[in-house]
């Protein structure tokens, strides 16, 4: 059993001019990590030569795997597949699976005329081991050189990520006797991180060594992982069994869930559990929480659809608020919010009903209601529940956070139904 | 006159097992370049002392300005400063107005006790100047030895931001006698990145050594950006001029506009001038679009609101889709795409109308309609466009993608009826 370390090189200028946020780095280190290789370094280099070779040469140093993505294209400035070729001494040869399946994307997939440059995509060092592609025409390399591995993937995040699963992770589990890795993980929600440190302090700093405790904080939640490794599976299950329960109970008043679930995935299997729908009629957050619980396959199971009331016109008339209401209390108030609720089940036909009334910013407020009061209220038939949050921050954060707090409120909302 | 680089280093155990994406690496990028800086690197270590200090020393090689982030926050693992303290043969001091502006801070915004740790923040090393942070508790702090300018600030992005833009920036334009640099930028969509490259290489061949054009990719929407440098700004404006014009006849018939904007922000320009406004009536988008356009402040000028009509329900009641229609052609179908942009005028009382409709994934497809099968609609009272795309990409994707198509369709549209 040895320790793994990884580095990340990512090859691109692309990187160094802000063209793109590398969201494939975050993505490859939680891989590594749920397989109990620890990323110890990330590097992003252009796409030059010597700047690769470098960085090659420097993460070698002390790492045992290194993994590289980007500059696989078939254009001049794609240079990673030649650098590589070279600083493994190989030579370039034809892969005739890899040219195969790229006649075949150009003929049936893209229905695009297949050009030289492409065709060039199917040479590969005669040195590595190809990584096939399922998703695009530039495969995967994976090299060895005094001991250390070196893997090459394209940067096109679908390719990398089908490329990791498929190839990379199964591949270093069966070269490395790596310890036995495992996690528990609860999701809390309407508690600060440093509140939630004081709360389970005394339980955190008695934790063995071999287990780790993670705070993933995101928007008015916090997710806690705790990550195990040991030789003995089953010893290391119960264990995180055991320490898990602890903390559960710790944290109980602010559970949301007991797994890696995002938040509208639990309120979709709340509402999927009690054969219940709902609707959202969402005024400050425009559309947000449409968007998040429209992002999950199959949601239309659950979810009919919303009434997105920016103006206040649209309020009235699709939602059937009181004109007296908007002009007495206005559209951020109580009332409104109250009123939206049984508008929303009516004219959408759910069971339940979710909607939001604030001021995200930056103008529009005023002494009596400043930028950052929102209202949110979630309710069925026969009773609505309402809360005044007041946020300071900017206008996405304030629409992430009334998200997360109002889908935890109908979670609580439907709990409380059944 | 000097070329002058620069190096990132993101200081956080977070940034190595995937909790958070690194945005401000490539935020950064961006303005560095804008003031005429080249980042030639971006390193990515843990909360750990000796690979902060080889981060440092490695990064000082090649590079004149050393970028930190993170690892300045108040719990034990940040160890930034102290690192820094050291490394540079400081002692620490207390700063008089960060201890002012922090006591202010937790006494009128944030309304919570002031701990001794949170005191401690006000400390910093005698060697530094202080970069005021008006965000936030950890201020930036700004080094210099042997000839290098070692900048450190909060991980925090809008900290960061304000510091950066306020201080940093302002100063290492004072520091370095640097060329005068500036952009040209135009957005087109419709065309995709290769194609648009074949239609302006003779163009692009010919552009003088100074002037650089990247292409800047972004679901089914490419930005073209010419960055000039030189020593004279009158001259380089002139040159700028000259080449934007030439390039922007070459791309007419993609360009959507010649300024540095999203979409959404000229749709809502081009509403402005005619005193128009649209609603939208989002089915497979599920409110992404409603989301983006609401995400401008002031954007409740010309956006009305939407009705997402997930179930077919939602359809024929508020959008008065006939049910005749939803059986025969289905939801997915250019009848039911018109039926929903005249609905959707007269439910929500506007000018125009943006209509979406499709199967997104990864499951809801058959042979005759299968997964990105999508249709899309915008129209008036008198006409109405739309249009069948198919994409072969994963749900996310798929939503971006109509969200671009469908919001450049409208921008035509709007064009049209002027």
């Amino acid at each position: 059993m040895e320790q793994v370390f990884a580095s990340i090189i990512t090859i691109g200028d692309e990187l160094l001019i802000g063209q793109v946020v590398d969201t494939n780095s975050a993505w490859m280190a939680q891989e590594l990590n749920k397989a109990g290789i620890w990323l110890k370094r990330r590097v992003a280099v252009g796409d030059v030569k010597q700047e690769i070779i470098n960085a090659l040469e420097d993460q070698a140093h002390d790492t045992q795997i290194i993994l590289m993505t980007g500059g696989l294209g078939p254009t001049a400035d794609d240079i990673t597949k030649p650098v590589l070729n070279e600083y493994f001494d190989g030579k370039m040869v034809v892969h005739e699976p890899t040219l195969t399946f790229i006649r075949h994307l150009f003929e049936n997939i893209y229905r695009r005329p297949l050009t030289e440059r492409n065709l060039h995509q199917a040479e590969v060092p005669d040195v590595c081991t190809v990584l096939p592609n399922a998703r695009g025409s530039a495969p995967g390399m994976w090299f060895e050189k005094n001991g250390k591995i070196y893997i090459s993937l394209p940067g096109v995040p679908h390719e990398m990520k089908d490329i990791m699963t498929a190839e990379v992770i199964p591949r270093l589990r069966q070269h490395f006797t790596m310890p036995y890795i495992s996690h528990r993980t609860l999701l809390t929600a309407g508690i600060g991180e440093s509140y939630l440190a004081d709360i389970i302090q005394n339980w955190e700093e008695k934790l063995p060594a071999h287990l780790k405790l993670a705070y993933l904080p995101n928007y008015g939640m916090v997710r806690l992982r705790i990550t195990g490794s040991g030789a003995d599976q089953q010893l290391l299950e119960q264990e995180l069994d055991s320490q898990f329960a602890q903390v559960k109970a710790l944290v109980k008043e602010w559970m949301v869930i007991d797994e890696d679930l995002p938040l509208q995935v639990v309120v979709g299997q709340l509402l999927k559990k009690q054969g219940k729908t709902v609707a959202t009629a969402e005024s400050c957050t425009g559309g947000y929480i449409a968007h998040l619980i429209t992002s999950i396959p199959g949601s239309s199971a659950y979810y009919k659809g919303s009434v997105i009331p920016y103006a206040n016109d649209v309020k009235k008339n699709l939602l059937q608020v009181s004109p007296e209401t908007l002009s007495t209390a206005g559209a951020v108030s109580e009332d409104t919010v109250k009123q939206m609720v049984q508008g929303a089940l009516a004219a959408l036909g759910t069971d339940y009903a979710l909607v939001t009334s604030g001021i995200m910013g930056p103008d529009g407020g005023s002494p009596e209601k400043p930028v950052g009061m929102v209202w949110v209220a979630v309710g069925n038939r026969e009773k609505t529940v309402t809360q005044l949050m007041n946020f300071r921050f900017d206008r996405m954060r304030n629409i992430e956070l009334t998200t997360n707090h109002s889908l935890n409120l109908l979670r609580k909302f439907i709990i409380e139904q059944a």
